[in-house]
Parts: structure tokens; sequence; C-alpha cells
């Protein structure tokens, strides 16, 4: 048996209280009386000056084109970043603080005597999700035997970036080997969502999520297996993009489980802008950087512009309005996904009804291959420190205790990926359905990103956990990306009535609904794309953004 | 258990004779004075008119040519290859003749009532290795379980030929479940050499090599999980292309080890020219068949052309000119991989001696795999009928004998997939390497094919089975290319003498060398590029073609 994991973590958060300037913590008393809501406290807190509200409520782009043109500097802007993510301090693992400064004066140094940019990312602090390696420090993806341990190996979309002029100044937090749908740990504790404090901000990217909402980041890097960027941003109203396999470079990104490649990992931009998300991909996927010369895995495919042609030709959409087959939405979801056909339809697109045929049945074959090989490689790790299995961890366990002899031989490796291609092959072969007819073929789907807006913390750990509207994507490997609508309203969005659950689960899920404590927490939905049509979702996402805003 | 090989094979080659018109068959007498090289067989039986000889000694562009302006029916072309294809009939598995002149009528018509082609592959006759399912023929990958099995749902790659406007009229034999490097089997016995009937075609798409040789086909299709393109490509003196995986639809592709992914499997064309490869490159990856809509591992990249710039650069290659750290080439190869140095330098280019860092490692990592993943798929299905167990495929035997959970748990695979990727990683940035200290970037690898010209018939059932030269880039997933250099010669290829072995294995495979017996054998290397290079690679073959030629 290894340290305990208390030990290991008392350790962790004392480097990280120590990393810290006290100076940039808030008031106690503030602290003490903080708002259900917590993205405006930056604002209300007169803890930040004028000009630091400035520049942590800029867009990524404007912030480059002040540090280009030398209005500001990449250090003043690093340090608002800093200050602002120490706001919302149980979001960050890992604090960067002092080199992020060294590195923000030396691209300051650089400019001046250069009078160039190093990058089209000069100076941009970016937050990263705690399993991209920054050595030496520790990246622990909530878990006790990693929490301390010295890394050094930087993850190659880590260097890239850095080439391109970022600067990183904190690590976010993740919920155990990254594989909950909130986020917590033994380690680092919990994080709570940016709209409402009761909530989750969702996992396994819930530290960028909270803290992209809490203006504490222009940008983050999240990583997504079977909904790890789509849900967080989903539950703090942002937009992120969970890209095709291939596009982005992925070597090197600590892994909740090392060598499964059942359903790949994958990681992608997050924000409050979709104008940022497509910065980040053009800046990362260009002829310049050859990512598919750094990634053995990424594919020779630089970041195209203008994917629809012309601009503002009629669009198709197919449309999830209700339930997956096995789980409905929560009401502000509902009322989401029929504003937004309402406005597409209203700019002159078509919506029709997509039918999610095998949607459950897909993720349960993701949700059984996680499992199955995910047991060993998470419980053999924590159990080692004695760490407590959290409730959504469970199937886990099980197959844990099965041992390594009881869940997959060869036979069964084989059936899996048999079924697998199986349903990749019928979807597409349904995509292409849309063509019959003389139709025009479909080019996305809208869908919920999760049943709900935010579920309240905690209650993904029972029986209702459910990843069923984004798991599908990392199965079939579509790209696809959040957006924000609106807000949940308790005097629009009344509990459902006259209503058939589909099944106990669907019923139980449902009644965790209740318009009063859920009011304010954000109504996202995702828009998926055909495989490596990644550039056309970003496309499309603008023009569903557009519509929502006219 | 099931019916006995034995009677199921009997079967099988009923069919297979009932199918055949006896006027197609070689006098007796000839047959039983066959000489050592069969390739001259056709032009020297007296059994081909002289235009049915045009036509099958006749490069694919100049058959289509011919069609299209109507000098030439698809007819008679078909007619002419069916009859080519049945002097070599050892090498055929299901003959699809009768439907095969019937679509050769339709599109004679079609040309003649349209005046125009249906296709860019308007009536050419294309073999088909036998795990290419056109219904109902069986499709028995040399087992007996499949081999007089119905089956209904053509392979991707095969309607798309078939829209293209492609004959098929053989389906050609390959070895048990493809997983051999020569082509023997319980159902249809073995398939010999082109150029020396006591040498091994190769496998597992050894009836494509010897009939392509043969003059059987001027276009034929292999699959390459390890070789299986390159080795049968190699031994019969032809241009045979293993794409990376994902340019080419695999989906529907009869597999050994269906459900196998750890190395992907893979089809491309064989051929005796180059230009025909790169015709069907173009035809099947066009924006208008657009593969990746009908098989969801396809990547949306069409065939590009003129990927050298300007045409006359200089190339710079690494070669491996005499052992990969393992495994020592014959004499004849040796000399081939000398000639081909020489000729590119004389051309201008420059050939640097290319170190194969972890080559053995990489393909025991890859057999292993194979052994593991296949043992209960393959010997489950052939036990069933009892089925001898050919001396090569012992270690599946052994794999299965450890029953399901004998040798796979989870923990092992995520090693064998960190490994691998690891392997992956390090392969690209040595490649990437070449570039340092000013220099240019490597533009390709080459390498044998094999150690052997082609192996004399059965010596690979043996230990010295060796698939090293070819499985490394199954492994990487770079595409690779034969291209035919010279034949053996007794006079010059000597043995080693002043030679001190590698190890046991190296000094027995080369012990196998003797200049008389391996006579005439083709000489036949590879050339290898990076990921996604497919077309570069092609287009660095037809310049060391051309060097050669000089």
């Amino acid at each position: 048996m290894g340290q305990n994991y208390k030990e290991i973590a008392a350790i962790a958060l004392a480097r990280r209280k120590a990393a810290i300037p006290t100076h940039y913590l808030l008031p106690s008393e503030y602290l003490q009386n903080l708002p259900r809501n917590v993205t405006t406290v930056p604002k209300d807190s007169k803890h930040f000056t004028t000009h630091e509200l400035e520049i942590i409520e800029a867009e990524a782009a404007d912030i480059l084109e002040k540090i280009a043109t030398r209005a500001w500097t990449s250090t003043e802007v690093t340090k608002a970043f800093c200050k602002a993510s120490i706001v919302a301090n149980q979001l960050v693992t890992e604090i960067l603080f002092s080199e992020a400064l060294k590195r923000a004066q030396f691209l300051d140094d650089y400019i001046e005597k250069e009078h160039k940019v190093i990058g089209p990312l000069h100076g941009l602090p970016i937050s990263l999700k705690d399993c991209m390696v920054t050595p030496p420090h520790p990246s622990s993806i909530g878990m006790a035997c990693y929490a301390n341990e010295e890394t050094s190996e930087a993850t190659v979309l880590v260097s890239i970036l850095a080439k391109l002029g970022a600067v990183f100044y904190v690590k976010t937090a993740v919920p155990v080997a990254m594989m909950m749908m909130e986020t917590n740990s033994n380690i680092w504790g919990e994080t709570t969502g940016a709209y409402h404090s009761g909530c989750s901000p969702g996992g396994s990217s819930g530290g960028e999520g909270a803290l992209l909402a809490m203006r504490g980041s222009p940008l983050g890097v999240g990583t997504d297996i079977g909904g790890s960027i789509r849900i967080p941003s989903a539950f703090n109203g942002l937009y992120g993009l969970k890209p095709t396999f291939g596009r982005f470079p992925v070597y090197g990104t600590k892994s909740g489980i090392t060598g499964q490649d059942f359903i790949f990992s994958n990681n992608g931009p997050m924000s409050r802008s979709i104008d940022t998300l497509k910065l980040y991909c053009q800046a990362v996927l260009s002829n310049e950087v050859s990512p598919w010369n750094l990634d053995p895995k990424c594919l020779a495919v630089p970041w195209r512009s203008g994917t629809i042609n012309p601009p503002s030709r009629k669009l198709r959409f197919g449309i999830i309005s209700d339930n997956d087959g096995e789980i409905s939405a929560h009401p502000p979801i509902v009322r989401g996904l029929a504003m937004t056909k309402k406005a597409l339809e209203k700019a002159g697109h078509e919506v029709f009804e997509w039918s999610p045929n095998n949607h459950p049945e897909m993720v349960r074959e993701m949700n059984n291959s996680f499992y199955t090989l995910g047991g060993a490689a998470i419980l053999g790790l924590t159990k080692e420190h004695d760490e407590p299995v959290f409730g959504s961890m469970k199937s886990y366990e099980r197959a844990y205790e099965q041992g390594e002899h009881g869940t997959l031989g060869p036979t069964k490796l084989r059936e899996m990926i048999t079924a697998r291609n199986g349903f990749q092959k019928e979807y597409l072969d349904r995509w292409n359905a849309t063509a019959e007819d003389g139709n025009q073929i479909m080019d996305g789907i809208i869908l919920p990103a999760s049943p709900w807006t935010a579920p309240r913390l905690g209650v993904t750990q029972t029986d209702i956990f459910c990843v069923n509207y984004t798991g599908v994507f990392n199965l079939l490997d579509y790209p696809a990306c959040t957006f924000p609508v609106t807000f949940t309203d308790k005097d629009v969005d009344k509990v459902r009535t006259d209503w058939k659950p589909l099944n106990k689960k669907d019923e139980a899920l449902q009644a965790d609904y209740d318009p009063e404590f859920y009011h304010g927490t954000p109504v996202a939905l995702q828009c998926v794309g055909r495989r490596l049509e990644d550039e056309k979702v970003l496309d499309m996402v603008e023009i569903i953004a557009n519509a929502l805003r006219m």
C-alpha cells in the first residue's frame, strides 16, 4: 500500500496555497456571502481595477491585437488572468504564475526588440486542463498516485501552443481519472458551477468550464472522451469543440486509461466566444505548425475556412428535440431546442426531426468499454492510496474486482470493435440517406449536450449518471461543438405534465428537475457534423449563434 | 464438429471446375512439360491468338482507351483475361466468368448506345483477392467454414469499382485466414510462383501476385496487414501499393481476424505497371466517388497528383542496404539495393544509410498481436472442420490453446497499444530529425520487401518465417510500394562469404540461399513514405523506376 491519499492531498494543497499571492485572494467577508451565480463576482467584488476587468472581459482576438500593437503587455494581461483565476481558486490544480510572468516578460521584451510577434498566440494566457503536461509540474488528473509526481515530457500540444506564443498560468481541476461528469476528486475536492454554485460545472473539463465562465481565462483547452469538453461547456454556457480524432495532436496527454483506444480521447478549445475557437484552430492546424509531423496520429489536414458556400446558403439540420429514445431532456433544454429551431427557420434554414437510432445502444457500448478497459487502469492505482470510490465510478470497481481475465479476452474485444464499426457504418449510411428523394443532404445535427442544464452537485454520482447525448459522437468520432442558447427560467420552464417516462431512469432523471432550483442555469446545445468536418461545425455554430441573436 | 474440410474442399473444387470452359484449358501434354518460369506460357503455348496476346499484354490505360474508342469491346477483353486466368487456374478460387461476360456485354451495349463510358474503369477486367466479397459467391479466405457459404453484402470497394465500370471475372487464392506469407490452404491447395514454380508467389495476396505476373490480369486488388500486398508483389516482380489506412475504403472486406484493429488491414492495387496503380488510385479516390461517404474509416482526402515539386528536384532517400538488425537479405536483394542506390545517385538524388532502429521489435509486437487476437478467431473456426494447422500458424494454435482468458486482459491490451504508439512517435521523430543540421528532410526509405526474392515452397512454414521488412510499416501505418529491379543471377549473386550472421535465425535464413535454385526469381524492393503521403510514394517509385531504366 502506498502513501494514504489524504497525506498526498495535503501536500498538493499546500503547494497550491504557497503559489498563490495572498493579495489575489478575495476578502474573506466577501467570500462568506457569495451569490449563487459567481460569474459576476469579478465585476461586483471591487477586487479588480477597471483595466483588469477590461482585460478579463476581452475576447482572445482583442487581447492579441492589443498586445501586438503594444497597447497592452502580455505581463499585465497575464497578471489580470492570474488574479481572476484565483478568485475561482478551487478550479485550479497547479498554479504556474511565476513562470507565466517570466514568460510574459520574455514575450514583451521580444516584441519590443523585434517589433513583431513571436507567433499568432503571442502573449495570450491559455488555461490548460490538468492532463496537459507542463513539466516539471505534476499532472494529477485527480488521482493521488500522480498528485505530487514531477513530470518531464511536455504534451505535444502544449509545446505547440508555447511555440505559437501562449502563456500558461494555470492547470484546471478534473475529476478522478477524468472519468466522471462532474469535477470532484480525493485530492482537490469539489468544483462548483459558475452560474449556480449548487450545481456541477460538469466534467471532466469542469475546472476549465467554470474558470472560463468566471472570466478567469479567455481560452481553455479541454479533452473529451465521452463528453468531457461538451458537458462542462454546456453547463457553463460556453462554446466547446470536440474535434474529430486526428485533427489535433494528442500525443503525451495524460490519460485516465492509458492505452485505451476503443474510443479515442481528444482535445479541443473552450471559450465564451466562437471566434476564439476558430482563432485557436487556425493557429494550431497551420502548415507552419504541421502538428502531423509531431504526433503520429495527427492527419495532415490544415484548418480550412469558409466551408459553407455561399455563406448564405440554406442549411438543413436534423434536430433531436426531446429525447434520444432513452432519456428525455429537462424542460429548459427542450425550450432551447425549440428556440433554436425557430431561429434557424426564421433565418431561412430547414430543421427536421432526426431519429436518434441506436443512440442509447452506442452509449452503452462506450460506457461498458470504459469500465472493462479502465477498471484495472484506474482502481489499481486509486486503491493503492486507499482512495474512496465515487458513486459513478462503482462500475469501474466492479470490473476491477473481476480481475485481469474476468472481463476481456480477444474474442470479446473483437466483438466490441465489430459492433462499434457497425454502428459507425449504419450512422453514415443514415446520414447519406437524408439526400434521398432529391433532398439536400443534412448539414448537421442539433441536439442537447446533456439532459440537464447543469445537474445539482452529486446527483450524477447516482444511477441517473448520463452521458447519452455526448458519448454517441465519441463512438462515432464526429466533431461537435456546444453553443449557449439561454438560461433556465423558472417562470417558463415548468415541470413536464401529462408526460409518460420512457423508463425508470428517465423518470428519475426528469424528477430531478425543479424550476426553482435550476433557475438561471445555462441552456446550451450542441451541433454535430460529419467526421472530419470540424471547420464546418464551427461555421454552422456561428450561423446558429447569429440566428439566435436575431 | 462441422463437416470435414475435405468434403467441403471437394464441393468448392467441383464448383470451380464446373465454371471453367474446357476449351480455356491448356492441353494436358503441354501442362506436363511446363517451364520453371511460367510467365511466358501464354506467349509460348500457342493457346492464345495474336489478338488475345495483345490484350493480355496491354496495360490498363491502353485497354481502357481502346474500349472507350470502341477499337476493342469489353467482351473480347474480358474473354481474353478469363482464358488467361485459367491457364493459371490454381490461382483462382471463385470463377465469375458468366456474370463477367454479361457485364462486359452490358458495358459494350452502353457505350454503343450512349457514346460514352460509364466511368473511368469502363470495361476493364479487374481481378480480386478472395476476401473482396462479390455476392452471392463465397469468400472462403482459405477456410473450410466459409468455402461454400453464400455471401450477401458486397465489399464497399467492390461496389465502387463496379460503379466505375470494372468487370470482375475471378477471385484469387489466399492462404488460411490470409495470415501466411505463402498461398496454401486446405481448400484450394498450393499456389506456386510465376517466375519459378518451385518458389512461393508469397502471401497472402499470392493468387493475385502470380496471376498478374502471368498476364492473367491487368490490375488486381490485394490486402495487406503485415505485407500481404507487398510480399507477393515483390515475389512476382510487380508494383503493389499498401496505402495508409483510411485512404481506401475497407468496409465489408472479409477478414481473417474480424474486429482486430491493433494493426489495420488495408487494401491496394497490384500491377505490372506503376501507371496502372496511379490510374486506379485516381479513379477510386475521386470526389465523384467520395468513398469517405461509404466507409466510416475513410478519410475525405482525394487523390492528389504531382506531389514532387518541381518534378526534377533532388530527392533524399534513406536506404536499408543489408539487414534490419535481425535478418539479412539474400544476396540478389542486396545487389538490387546497390543497383537502386547507384541509379538514383546517377540521376542526381541522394541516398544515405537509414538505421532500422526498433524494426525487429516492432515486427515482434505486430506478430504477437496477431497470435493473441487471432488465435481463437482462426483456430476456433478451422478446428471445427478438422483442418490441419500449417507450420507458420502454430503460434496461433498455441494462443488458441491458452483459451479466451489466457492471453489477453485489459492491462495487456493497453500495454500493447501504448508500446505501439510509442514506436510510432519515435519513428516520426527520427524521420523529422533527418532535417537537422540544415539537411533536406528524407523523402522516402528504400528497403527490401523481404529477405527472399521468392522463398522455396514450404520454407516459410518453418522457423524462418519472416515478415520483418513489411510488417514494420503496417505497425507504423506508412504507405509503401514495391518495385521490380532485376532478377536473381546465379553467376553474380553468390552465397555470402566472410559473413557473420546476426543470430541463429539469420544464419538459417541465409543458408536457404542457393544461387542455382533461386536463379531467375524477381528482385523487387519497396519504397516507403510518411503517413498519408501515398501519392508521393507512387511518384517516388516512378522516379526510381525511371532511374533504373537509365
